[in-house]
């Protein structure tokens, strides 16, 4: 008798229909001997709904009442799936998360899972129940309700995975699993039978949108084996597990892009210590993310600062950089929208030279040119013009033999 | 600086501007030095659209789930009404169930509160705080959200204000107190500045919607008073109180009339002892209640049993009654929807003689044929033709001189 985790997303609970055929299969599962605890989301466009309700009393909800009213949408959908599953003859329970005892920090919004008792978990499997455990909330030490932020059902999923120390993390989802490229674009992009911690990471980071980026870490901490995989279809998907020999011998598992990028370059600068963080700071405090940075010297005593940010949030950090720029005596603040992110991850990198010698070579060879380039230990990203973003995607997925065989 | 229980129905809450409304109202009261503790309602109609997601799940959903579905109305309301209250510039938290600490039995769908702790909700307001707290939901002894049923808002805010000893509960709602006589058949009743418990439970049982009967009973027992007004009018309501001296110099305090009566009678059933349990029972066993109970001899060894039940159950208590008719033998069974029943109402009527003969006496004077009686310490009930309610409930009220100055 495995005890598995499974999740399902709000699309996979988007209406009663759907929450019926998901009920169907979690107790296919259950038939063959499985306990299931079993995170689900709230249906589709329900927390958008709630917070557009929100907006209606004030501008600026206060963030612990905005927590107690997103928290309904994942209560209704445990609720409505475990009466299906009980209307099918099996029996199921609906857990919250303060009954869950899934204990987080105060951080509303954004809180983070610090512990999780499973006893009552525990206590309605042995009484051979499917469990039902809302996700994205849990509870403070204060017993307030706090919620994870977007993407938390992942996490809640790997964590109580984690803490039953089960045998598996299913995560359901409406794509098939992880794909070398992303099969819009490349046709030939191929769905990877299993692909390390570290490399989905920086797959979540730079724009792959299937995992939760903290649920990959929860899952890499713990050593919790995920699988990625479809709601609608039956077939495998992709495991998400820890490093192993055989992965390393792959050089690069995939190629990813991300058009939500934008450019600022501040021409000029005086250069002197401490200018990088006089003029990022306002963006920091601003909550913006500033993703790649370059300082390049310009002139005698001055010097040119680009960096990225996303599309969502040019304006907004063109305007403070710009009052920057008037403080310190800058030349003059430019800004691009028009570029897009490609890179390319795999853990063989760490060990094989010339990894980024070919992605340049790959992309000189289509006459794209790269304006910016950041490295990590398993990943290489450039920024180009966003008009070839499909070309540089195809071009570096053949270059590096991702695809299925030519059809 | 007063301790006062507010509670607001579905329809004070029914939308965003209306919460925003309450919000206005309850600061009011907080500016004037009160420490408030506010029971919402869900919004109206948002009950009624929960349950109808749990239809199309199943046709009966599980108990235990439905009030983890339904518990969802209240949290909505009242994290929506603390964030109005803060976005104005007063502190404000909101409680669920749980947080409340609202302890009740484990009959989901009509739990009975067992016990309330009131530390959280004190240092809340402790540090000044409005405390917005969950109505309709409690918590059982394995930390299974309940709820206590239709109109259990009423109960949550009585019971609170017994716990925390309030100086006063107030409940809110779309009319303006408690009246002689509906308004909209008595163009001359009057609003009862005050009246007493025990009144007020039979009104409430005869069919006024005031009040949940509950939260009168629980009134009553810890002796709270409660102020019925209107949520969308500035004057005072109706005091429901312990009784006083002053209130048994009033014979009555109000007439009373509900159309959703029907009668049924069992003619020439063979007399014998338990026949009444024997007709009754599978009535009782379906779950409908009866209200008045007539059994008169009609031949030698036969009897006729007349009672009266609710018209929503009138054809299911028919054919219920008809399999009983046939197996024991009676003559025949006879029905009629055309009836209501009229009642008057006061704590007077114990003391005084002459009230029963007078009601009597008033109705004749119009022609209006009473059918049955019912009677209890402190009221008379009396059905008669449907179509003489209003001419009824008239005379009655002028009779007993409960208007206001003829205009």
């Amino acid at each position: 008798m495995a005890l598995i985790v499974q999740k399902y997303g709000g699309t996979s609970v988007g209406s009663t229909e759907k929450i019926k055929k998901v009920a169907e299969r979690v107790t296919e599962s259950h038939k063959k001997g499985n306990r299931l605890v079993v995170v689900l989301s709230a249906m589709a466009g329900q927390t958008d709904a709630l917070i557009n309700l929100s907006k209606e009393i004030t501008g600026i909800p206060d963030p612990r009442e905005l927590d107690v009213l997103v928290a309904t949408g994942e209560q209704i959908s445990i609720s409505l799936f475990a009466m299906a599953v009980k209307s099918m003859g099996y029996d199921c329970c609906s857990l919250l998360g303060f009954q869950a005892a899934i204990h987080t920090d105060q951080a509303y919004g954004k809180a983070r899972i610090k512990k999780i008792d499973t006893d009552r978990i525990l206590k309605e499997l042995d009484e051979n129940r499917i469990v039902a455990v809302a996700g994205f909330q849990g509870i403070d030490e204060s017993g307030n309700i706090t919620t994870l932020g977007r993407g938390g059902s992942d996490t809640t999923a790997v964590a109580l995975a984690a803490a039953l120390k089960a045998a598996q993390c299913e995560i359901f989802t409406d794509v098939e699993g992880v794909f070398s490229a992303d099969p819009n674009i490349c046709t030939r992009a191929r769905k990877l039978e299993s692909i390390s911690y570290e490399e989905m990471l920086e797959l979540a980071s730079l724009g792959a949108k299937v995992l939760d980026i903290r649920s990959i870490e929860f899952a890499k901490k713990f050593n919790v084996p995920i699988h990625v995989r479809s709601s609608f279809a039956r077939n495998e998907g992709t495991m998400v597990v820890a490093e192993n020999k055989e992965m390393e011998k792959v050089l690069v598992s995939g190629v990813v892009f991300d058009r939500n990028q934008a450019r600022i370059t501040m021409v000029k600068v005086p250069d002197r210590p401490g200018i990088a963080f006089k003029i990022l700071d306002p963006v920091f405090k601003a909550g913006i993310v500033v993703d790649m940075i370059v300082q390049n010297p310009s002139a005698e005593g001055l010097t040119d600062l680009t960096f990225t940010a996303t599309k969502t949030h040019f304006q907004e950090t063109l305007k403070l950089v710009r009052e920057v720029a008037k403080e310190i005596g800058a030349e003059k603040v430019l800004g691009d929208q028009d570029i897009a992110k490609v890179s390319i991850v795999g853990l063989g990198m760490r060990n094989h030279a010339g990894v980024a010698s070919k992605m340049f070579e790959t992309l000189a060879k289509e006459n794209i040119n790269i304006s910016m380039i950041s490295t990590s230990e398993i990943k290489i990203s450039c920024i180009i013009e966003e008009k070839y973003t499909e070309l540089a995607v195809r071009a570096l997925h053949d270059a590096f033999g991702l695809g299925n065989e030519k059809d």
